[in-house]
Parts: C-alpha cells; structure tokens; sequence
C-alpha cells in the first residue's frame, strides 16, 4: 500500500505515500527554499513547458502559489478561469481537462469542489495532474508545506515523536485530512481538537498504517486539555461558507479560539500554525497571528518551495 | 473579390479568402502541429510581442487556445477581462481597442457579440487584427481549424468533392458561416441540416463564388435522409442561451442528435466534429462523441496550430 | 518636507516629491518611450522579477498599463484577481500583502477603495509598493504621466509658467490631487473648475509648497471664463458610480462639457487630456476627443513609459 509519491505520475494527496518519498520530496523542497523566499534566481529547467491551472473552486493564494512555483522553474502558466469558463456552459469537468491537455499542456493542477475529481481526471490524461484541494477529500500540497514548516522550525529530517494538533473543523478539512496522512507518516502524533460535531469519532481512522515508523492520531474535546502537551499547534479556518451557523457559533472562539491567554500556556517554543486566510478574532487572535510563535508566513514561502519540488518531480518525469 | 486571407493585414472572415491562401495557410498550420501538439519546442521568432485579447465575450477556451498559439511562437498576451473592464464603465469598443494599442501591443484579438466590431476596430488600428468569432457573423480560425481537421483525415490538401454535414442551429452560427465560406471554397460540398426555423432557405447564399474549384452547398431538413451520403459530419453545440426554448425541444435530440444508431449508418470512416463546448446527450451522445469516429479532440490541437500560422503571417507582415 | 520622490522605496503620492526628483523621473520615462510605444524592444534588466498587482478596485487599463511596463523591462506579473481573492473572504489587505510578498515577489502595485491603504502596506512590507490609485487620495503615476505628455507637447524640461485646467468632480479625484501637487511642483499654474459642490475653497490648499518654482492653485466656476487665457485642459471622467445624480445632471454637460464651440475658444495649441475612460457626450465631446487638440492616447504611451521608469528605479533601488 506504501508507495513513492509520485509513482503514478501524479500527486492526488498523501495517503499510502511511502516515509522514504516523502522525506525525499521535502529535501528537495528545502533546497529549493532560497529560490522561492526570493534570495536565489530560479531556473530554467522547464522553459517552454505550460502549466495549467484548473480551479474550479476559487483560491487565489493557492494559485499564485502555484504560479510563483511554475514560474521558478522555468515553466509558464496556461489559466483556465472557471468561473467563466465552459464548465458553466454545462460542459463537464472530464471534458474540459481534456480539451486543455488537448491544447498542448504538460501538466494541469485542479482544486474542484467534488471530492475524487483530480482523480478522475488523472485516469483519462496522459499528463501529470496535482490536486489542489478536491472537497473534503485532501490538499497534498497543504500538508507537505505544513510538514516541511515544522521540519525547518524544529531541524529535524521527519517529525517522529512530535505532538501536533490540528485544531476546528476537522470533519471538512482537507487540510486536516492530508495533514492527518502526511504528518503520521512523518512519525509525528496528531491530536484531532474540535467539537464532537466537527471531529467524529470515526476520523481516528486517517492516521497513516506505514508499519512502525508512524505515529498516532487521537482525537480530543476541550482544547485547554491539551495545550501543555503539544509541540506545535495548527489552527484550521473557520468555514462559514460551509456551515449554516449551528455548529460555529460564538461559543466556538471562547472554546477554540486561540487567543494570548492560550498560547501562553503552550510550550516555551511551540509554533502556531494556520493555512489562511485568518479570520482574525475567530479561531486566531491577532496577536498570537503576529505574534513571535507565528509561522504563518513562513508556511507560504514553504508552500512556494513544495509546489515547485512536486512541479519538477513530476515533469522531470516526462522526459521529452 | 478573391484576396489572399492576410491581405488586409488582419483575418476578418474566410468569406472571400482565396483558395490558393487558405491552403497555403493550412500548410504552414500543418508544419506547426507537432509543436502545437506539444511533440517539438516552440519557436522564439517573436520573443518580446505582445498579443492582446480583448473578449468582449467569454470563451476561455477560444482565448486559451490563442494564447498557447501566441506562447508557441515567443510572444506574450495581454489579456483583458472583459468583464471588468472599462467596456462596463460606459467605454466604447474602438476607444478600448486605441487605448490598447497605444500601449504597445503588436496584434489584437478580438471576440464581441456585435457582428462586424472587428472590421470596425481593423478600419482604425495600425496593427492586426483577428476576429475570433463576432456575433452571428463569422468565427474564421473556427472554419480553418476544421479544415485542417479534415484535411489531415482525409490526408488530401484540400477538400475537392467531399460532402460535409453541418447539423444543428445553422441560423445563429457563425461557425457554420466561416465553415459555409472555407470548406466549400476548399471544394467541399457543404448540407447544412436542421429544422426550418433554424435552416432558412436564404443561407444557400453562403456558398463560396470562387469559380470552377468551389464546392457547392444546400439545404436538408431531414438528417436520416443525408447520413449515407456524408464524408463527415458536424455537430453544433446548442446554444441554449441564445434560444428562449421555443425551437430547441425535447424533439430536437430526437431528430437531430447524433446517437449511435445514427452513427452507424454513416459511411465506415466518416468522421465526427464538433466545436465545443458539447451538450453531451443532446446534440452529440457520450458513446459518440467518445467513440473512434470523433475528432473532437484532434480539433483542439489543430486550433492552436491554425492559430500559430495566424499570428506568425500576420506578426510578419508587420517588420520591425 | 521635499524628498526624492523614491527616497522611501515606494510611490505613494507626488505631494511633498521634490522639483529635481521628478525631472529626472520624467527624462527617464521619456528615454524608455521608444520602448513603450512598440518601436523599441524592451529590455532584460529585470528577468526573473516578479511584480505582483493587487488591485481592490477594479481598473483594467491601469491594470495593463502596468503590465506591460512591468513587461517591458523584462520582469513577470502576478495577478491577483482581486474580485474572486481572499480579500472576499474576509482577509485583511494587509494580511493579502503580507502573504504575496512571502511567495516571493520583488514589488506590489496596490490599487484600493480606501485612501492610505498603499502606505499602511509598505510600513510593513519590506518591498517597493506603488499607489495606483487610493480612495480619494493620490493616483501619482497618473500624476506622471499626464506631466510627461504635456512636458513633451511643450517641448520643454518642467511645465514653468504654463496654465493648467482641470475641470469636473475635483473633491473626489485622485487624479485632480496628484495633477494638482504634481503640476505646481513642476511650476505650472493649476485652476480647478467646476461647480461648488465638487470644487470646495479648501482644495486650494492642495497646492505645492516647494519654494520659488512651484506654481500657484486657483479655483474657478466657470469654464468659459477661463477657456482663452490657459494653455492646457485636463477633463475628468464623471464617475457615475459615485453619485447619486445630485451633482451631475443634465445640467453639467451644458455648463462643463467640452464641445467643439467651447475647444475653439482654446488657445491655438492647447492641448486636451482626459484620464479615461471617456464619457463621450458627457465631460468631453467625440468630436474633440478625436480631433487634433487630444493627446489621448499620447497619455496612454506615456503611461507605460512612465511606469516603466518607476519600476526601474525602485527595484534598482533593491539590489540582489
């Protein structure tokens, strides 16, 4: 069930990749780091090659980040804006995947509201496909800019042994949901926090089943319970989009926000962790956001340096 | 009455291209496959053009197409938004289409519901123009593209004393206009097929008058009666938007939707075409439009590499 | 209070810019014409550079002005489509900037509804931000630009002596602010015209007080008092959206519209300029618009040329 990464040719999320790929993947990544931070030119390698951005479901940040990522390496950027596009002539996703590989694209990166349609799109083109955020099924590229922003904050080469929660919605997150597969097979513990509502009991089941090597993942209640054992906290966005307000009501910040008051009581260098945008005041105080424990920023550039390492794995794979 | 297609300096209509013109474009169109394909690089010739698509209509796959054509020959695009641009602040056509020139860019590329804005905006720019797709007027890289879809088929140079079948809302079609004028000045027989209301008699007059070469074009109403005599068969898309239901009905599909009982009358290696984006079920059935007949997808690739020869015979007549 | 007008490593506003500052920036801008009006190739200085346009407002012309200077001297651009970003999901502007800088961009170009939105920015960016257009507060490369098209209309280094109209809704434009700090510091004489409820007494204040060399600020009500003595005449659009139909009525047009009876008054040579998007048949008369007197579309060359040299200067201003 352990395999590379990018065995298939594509990165559809992080369940059932292999420790070793993983590990190998966030080296190259960090080598990588001082082109996306800007402090080194990029390169050339994929001059002439298109990437195509397929988002279904608006996200700017993660396609500039995707877009920066191409461009570092030398590739360009063939947009398909979706909200504009056939797809709302009635034309179906599969089509229009095909249509644009059709137009001469080496690799095409999808965020789609349906779980599974990166996927699906995968089987029936001929080039690599990158999910970026299907449903509430996975964001790989989220979970492995999150594991290489712990790996840099606590110079380790994996996370065995740390305690990290992830904390709110889990029950929708597909943040939590590759975080949960990439950080166990990382060898980290991962404590789900949340209400009963937001964190089932049957999600204990995402932990990655690698054999000795991976952590635990547990699920907790009461936040405050667990703010003294952790070694680092990733606070996921409130939704609102995607909850009618029964389950996040103003009782949601007094429970699980992260105000100073908390954070105070983290360990001494426990990073705060938060994949944006912030609803500031809701699940993140202003202050812990800014504030020395914050890792938010450094989260994007690594997220930068990810995309390109997956970008050049898998269009190295090509070969031309 | 006869010119060459870039006579002008601009690609306005097929209605009027020359034979010889339009095969000569077709070859060059063809040389440009394998890197419109994404089997060869592109080309560097006009590293530093700038192309701008002014769509005052959406089409992101028209657009994408062009812009990958302008990519494969060097040149960047400038994309305006239409629909946040300054055309909804109460600006007129020709003021946005100056105001782009005086910019700096090289060509334009222009798509608007208003038959004839295209000729208007050639009569007062000093750069090329391509129309692509005005109102119910002409569509010309559309008419090219299947050309060359069909000439690669049929493996000839032009189209002499094949019968094609263009089926559907042939009124309010410009891609059955463009296609009326290329095919048939290529050779071809054209039968446009569809009900009345949306076939009048007086469209006969689309037909090339080129002389002795031309092909001829009529009239049918009946699509069982013409599938055993076609070469190839075109399915336009029902444009829904443009119809208020009272001609597009439950019977349509019925009477003038390529299912596979009717694809099997056709000959044995007729093909089918259409320009997308498809109503898969209404005009055209999965089974088809997926099927060994369909060169749906040959289409795509064969409009990136028509629109390569545009820009290229146009970019070059300009010097610099 | 004179400063260079890079000296904090942005462009926010001309006010407070000094005399010498803005000559050198015009005489650059003026060497890279060639450039931006197409007859020139651009250059490479700045490959691999990323300029990022978070514009919050929308403006697609200022949007590709910008882009095609950024293009011209050879850097990249990321668009923030700021209509479907993050921003409308609650994030703050700042946290948007934040994180674009993060994945790595060299430069921001900031257009937004609020005034000071540019600067609360770039006091926490550590990149060039450029105001393109804040609120009712500054629009300076407009400011420029319009500079660079009169001062080579005139033929002259500065605009000493010159008398400069302006005429509309000058209480809401940041185009009427930046022209109005930027023109008298180049010495010429600034008048304001229009109806008292969009020219109040206190904008006179808006005057530059840069010593001997800067020019005076007067306010007038009447347009065809002081049509023969000035020797420029700057029309502002009438935004629309931004009254409720009080102000500008049928009336306006009658009493401040340009129209061919009202331009043969002019001086000789005085030029007309408008910002764009013209009303036409409202501030300013087709047959002027179009007529000999206009520099119209001058001012959109310019503005590529001027951006170009804004650009240059701060990122040479970055090293790397």
């Amino acid at each position: 069930m352990q395999a590379d990464w990018n065995q298939t040719g594509h990165l559809l999320g992080l369940e059932g990749c292999s420790r070793n790929s993983l590990i190998s993947l966030l080296d190259d990544a960090a080598q990588l780091l001082p082109i996306a931070g800007n402090q080194s030119p990029g390169t050339d390698e994929f001059t002439g090659r298109h990437v195509a951005t397929l988002f279904f479901e608006n996200s700017t940040r993660t396609k500039l980040s995707f877009t920066m990522a191409a461009r570092r390496i030398g590739a360009e950027v063939l947009d398909l804006n979706a909200s504009t596009s056939s797809a709302s002539k009635g034309e179906s996703l599969l089509d229009t995947a095909l249509n644009i590989q059709a137009m001469g694209v080496d690799a095409m990166i999808v965020r789609c509201g349906a779980s599974g349609a990166p996927r699906l799109i995968s089987d029936h083109v001929s080039i690599p496909v990158v999910n970026a955020g299907d449903g509430r099924h996975e964001h790989p590229t989220q979970g492995l800019l999150d594991a290489l922003t712990l790996r840099r904050h606590f110079q380790t080469e994996a996370l065995d042994g740390l305690t990290i929660a992830i904390v709110g919605d889990i029950a929708n997150s597909r943040v939590a949901r590759s975080n949960a597969h990439g950080l166990t097979t990382l060898g980290a513990n991962v404590v789900f926090v949340g209400p009963p509502a937001l964190v089932p009991r049957e999600m204990e089941s995402l932990v990655a089943s690698n054999g000795d090597d991976s952590g635990t993942l547990r699920i907790e209640h009461d936040l405050d319970a667990v703010l003294g054992e952790i070694d680092a906290i990733m606070m996921l966005r409130v939704q609102f989009e995607r909850h009618d307000g029964a389950s996040i009501d103003e009782h949601y910040t007094q429970r699980f926000g992260l105000n100073p008051g908390r954070a105070a009581r983290l360990r001494a260098d426990a990073p705060v962790l938060h994949p944006g945008p912030i609803n500031r005041g809701i699940e993140l105080d202003p202050e812990v956001a800014d504030g020395p424990r914050s890792l938010i920023l450094d989260q994007v550039t690594c997220g930068v340096a990810v995309r390109m390492a997956v970008l050049q794995g898998l269009l190295r794979g090509l070969g031309r």
